[in-house]
């Protein structure tokens, strides 16, 4: 999401690199966290577990986890927010650390890096007193009457009158050679799983690309692909006919003289421009006939669908037949009363940092209107 | 909205120097459109109109505006952007150019200036290739059953295919000696409209505080600034249990022991402190008696609603009973299919610079996708 490719990325390591600056970062957060714990240490599975209570605990590290606990924070709500350790194989940050240039986040003219933008975010919410955790959230209940809420890690419980899911999701991915993003691999060198975000880089500009998918979303990234290639092959699995995407959308794809589709076919290897650094062709095997031929492009973009993060969740939570929550529409309110859900996680269709950024500035703000409305039905029953 | 008072505030003579000196750089933008007019100028009341055609039309200069042009730029929709020339007497860059530092904007984690950050929006829209233009738009006609819709400045008809309208809203103000900006008032200097953006700020710690209103919004803002004032005074001209507010929302208000009712009250002046150019205290006139008594606070919040700048829409597009666009919720979409609203001018509850931004960035999407279905549909007319 909200990114874009270059060509120069040394992002694996530097995320790398990030998680363990981030480790020992964190110990004075819980140093101070564990002065707030409870005199009488929980049991999960025979292990003691540090118990911590909070107003609001926010799950995720990107722009929607962040942009809530900035106002949370100024609120003087003094949230907890879990970033995770590896969470879903991304580091604290989350899709935006697995890219470069992010050129169209407001407020960043000539553009920033992705892992810069998330560290900046992450400063913005320890400097009003978030207290940030690198552990993975292992599982919630959220099945209590009245709050609080209960989030598990692997050493701490949590006990939290309000809280923010905002894990994302992580665009899916095929893996074949030259796929990865080590060496010899094109990730960010011309492979990208978001066309709105990286379609405009110079690499891509007047030169074939291929999209990867057959529903709804990649009818419309071949389409909006031809704004900058000379032409756009949409590689599909299946037999002439069989997109999964409404009628509508590929008829506007299939109508478009810049689309040509290839069928029956799936990747099988991605090679490098001439001893370049950058994606140069694909190799194209038929399904039907086992024929492998190549395919000159120059980008190639995965529209093979999206995976939230919601397993953590055990199905306490209302979500869509795609594993998304579903919140009420204009809000971030989720099926359980004081529990929010901002960002990717919630969010199929625009899915940028600055729409996630966005939710979560919604989120922390409905979670203050709730904390004041518990607060008032705490007073009465005193 | 989204920003914090400080008590050094030059932002009125700022505005005006910023306002000058957009002109000036706009006029090269100027340039670059007419060579894309049409042959032959409208007419309008007699005058010549330049006559433009866009994909994009977008009306507006904050958040939301220059979010929605970044993303329609990077897609190569080339749009038009009228900033305005000082509507609604806010210099382009809407109500950020209003204050000083915006704390809450994710990205910048020790604080921006308002009007640095709506520059480095307006950059990052030009940078891609969005024409400002600093004129205000008087008129638009979406009657039309198919696009292009006609927008119109006092020089310019603009035939556009789809249209953002983030026009925004401002905060309403009391004007009464002392609560301006020029010397002797005390605007951002401890007045403010916008308790969510600026209650966090060090002049309010723990000091009284104030707030004028009697709606839902006066009563959550004085329970929220309880957290950092010493006690909150609600101001209200009416008699006891004259308050718009819900009576949820009251009760809440009210049960809180750091809020006190000045009932039947008007603020008729508002004074420093000893000397200092911030605010001290404010007059307060008893409608009842007639009497002027003092009140020592260090804050004065104006909770008495907003206007959304959406007059010169003349009814074409559906508004509440508020004078906001009614957009289909989670969202931009208006009444008027090509037509889409983006920021505080669609948006009473949230108003925040990253909320607007957000609903900026689905905007554009959403036009790019109509864009793409309109291109469709006349393929095959053709």
């Amino acid at each position: 999401m909200n990114f874009r490719s270059n060509t120069n990325s040394l992002f694996s390591l530097f995320n790398k690199a990030r998680s363990f600056l981030r480790l020992a970062s964190t110990s004075s957060a819980a140093a101070v966290a564990s002065s707030s714990a409870t005199s009488s240490p929980a049991m999960e599975d025979g292990a003691k577990l540090e118990t911590l209570k909070t107003n609001l605990c926010i799950i995720g590290s990107g722009p929607a986890a962040h942009t809530a606990a900035i106002y949370a924070a100024r609120a003087e709500l003094k949230p907890i927010l879990f970033e995770g350790w590896m969470a879903n194989d991304i580091a604290p940050g989350g899709q935006l650390t697995t890219t470069s240039d992010v050129e169209n986040f407001p407020g960043f003219p000539e553009g920033i890096l992705g892992g810069e933008l998330t560290d900046r975010f992450r400063n913005q919410s320890l400097r009003f007193g978030t207290q940030i955790f690198t552990e993975t959230v292992s599982r919630v209940d959220f099945s209590v009457p009245v709050p609080p809420f209960k989030v598990f890690t692997d050493s701490k419980l949590v006990l939290a009158d309000s809280v923010i899911v905002a894990t994302g999701a992580v665009a899916k991915r095929l893996n074949f050679p030259g796929s990865g993003e080590g060496p010899g691999g094109f990730w960010n060198r011309g492979i990208s799983a978001c066309a709105v975000c990286d379609g405009a880089a110079p690499i891509f500009r007047n030169k074939p690309l291929a999209v990867i998918g057959g529903g709804d979303s990649a009818m419309e990234e071949a389409t909006f692909l031809t704004k900058y290639g000379s032409e756009v092959y949409i590689i599909h699995r299946q037999a002439r006919d069989a997109f999964r995407a409404s009628k509508i959308m590929q008829k506007r794809a299939l109508e478009n003289p810049k689309i040509k589709v290839v069928w029956n076919s799936a990747v099988v290897e991605a090679f490098g421009e001439g001893g370049k650094a950058v994606l140069g062709g694909l190799k194209i095997k038929n399904l039907a006939t086992g024929d492998v031929s190549e395919l000159k492009v120059s980008g190639l973009f995965f529209a093979i669908g999206h995976e939230p993060a919601t397993k953590f969740l055990g199905g306490q939570l209302e979500l869509d037949t795609d594993g998304y929550i579903v919140t009420k529409a204009g809000t971030t309110q989720t099926s359980v009363h004081g529990v929010f859900a901002a960002g990717d996680v919630q969010d199929k269709k625009y899915r940028q940092a600055v729409t996630a950024a966005g939710t979560g500035c919604m989120a922390a703000l409905e979670a203050e209107h709730f904390l004041q409305e518990i607060e008032s039905q705490k007073g009465k029953s005193d």
